[in-house]
């Protein structure tokens, strides 16, 4: 049931569990990896937070101008599972998808899988929050409009 | 750099769950920071490994020597909780210690705070396998010279 | 991934020294940045890293297979100039060009521009040699393979 | 002649060529390595990054603080050879030395070597500027406390 083509958001929204994940294409180059030939442990965050901040792109959020509008989301939580290495020179697919918002917690869940989808390398969620940069304080509400850019990914 | 507190506590057992933490000082360095003027929240895996190496080392583990004699011990599972940034030129101590082992598999609980232990930044998890390196599989069984050193480390 | 702008070559010969340049599109990403909200001085090292993997793959030369096969070809001098610092969520571009071989050292010429090459943010140049990985040694001679794909992106 | 301690040489003026080294010792990590076991070329600039904030701490500069009062210093020349990797679990030692200053310009110098001293590893020079935080522009003048104790490297 999961679509594997590189867009997103495509079909109908009937299983909007397994559908609508925005996908980020990497490939493994020399300084992702470590002596074992196979990508670094921590890299993978690089490339979890570049596909982030590319989804919140794609609908109309800038994150610079976020940030420069006062308003940070820095993550909070975060747990991962390593189920395979990707290996240097491969090529894989980083897929996140906002799960849910509690106030102002985002869930993003993320599969990191090789391009043909039958190998997963990385599963896990990261959890971010608002906050306001000035005061350095959890903001009360999410800025207006990234909270009605957010409901679009819900949406699916 | 001062690396004052570079010790494995050997203190009484008392309080089994306070003690015995492996600390590693670190000192927030421009590289290590975003934007925001704070660690960015994938440096503090580098100073997790790093702590976790040098803990290794304080009971008699070389880790370039494990990998050098085939095995690896790459990180399969990880979960991380944000409370407080570390700003620029902060200094903070990584604390870790082996939690457990399960078989080939290592528990290894986080607390990185600050020097006088009065805040708390990040506290976490990662679990990490024994690898054979040249078959690319778990191993049966941790190599006897490593089960031993490890044993030292529950015992506190 | 796909990297559906990067094209080296595109007009005629007679300007060789500004044209053929391949050229490798990036995003300054928060992990990118230091707590000056700028690229950290470091990072551009990642770009211009991948930028001449790509190259090198758009001439037929896959490095990861290089490295498969025992040849590496590890960094031996670089020097850059810092012009101007690209901010968080900024778009620039890598361009990278082989400026010469000797023997077995390649020389490549690099310039970090805007996308509408009004600034120049970073200009340098890298060399590389070839190594035997196994007899960690300086080859006496490039892979033929290597050498005639090479020989494409001198002739521009 | 090469003192191994991790401090400020202080002792006799006579060789000022070789004394007067800053020392800042490292071990490799597996975080530093890339696929070929050995530091990534970059990770380099992380430790004399490193190095050069804690030289500039050793005379009583606290590079937060002077971020803090809106001077920064950041990268605007570099140059680096490799001379020989280090491998992973190696110690090392990052050398550095304030060569020269030139207005607001400093120019430093860097060796890392092995503890014994009996192999280079890498050598190079950075070149930094003081900049006014929120002018974004060179200053015409370094702040009196920083000028001060560069004063002090100096003279050695």
């Amino acid at each position: 049931m999961e679509l594997p083509t590189s867009a997103i958001q495509t079909g109908s929204t009937i299983q909007a569990e397994t559908e609508h994940w925005f996908e980020y294409p990497v490939i493994a180059q020399p300084h992702h990896t470590d002596y074992g030939g196979v990508v670094w442990h921590g890299t993978y965050l690089t490339w979890m937070e570049s596909a982030r901040v590319e989804c919140l792109r794609s609908i109309g959020v800038d994150f610079a101008e976020l940030v420069a509008l006062g308003c940070d989301l820095p993550v909070v939580e975060l747990s991962l599972k390593y189920h395979r290495p990707v290996q240097l020179g491969m090529k894989a697919i980083v897929k996140t998808r906002l799960n849910q918002t509690q106030g102002v917690r985002m869930h993003w869940d993320y599969k990191i899988q090789s391009p043909d989808t039958q190998e997963l390398f990385v599963s896990g969620r990261v959890t971010l929050v608002g906050v306001d940069r000035e005061k350095g304080k959890i903001v009360r509400q999410l800025p207006a409009h990234l909270q009605n850019a957010l409901g679009k990914l819900k949406q699916g």
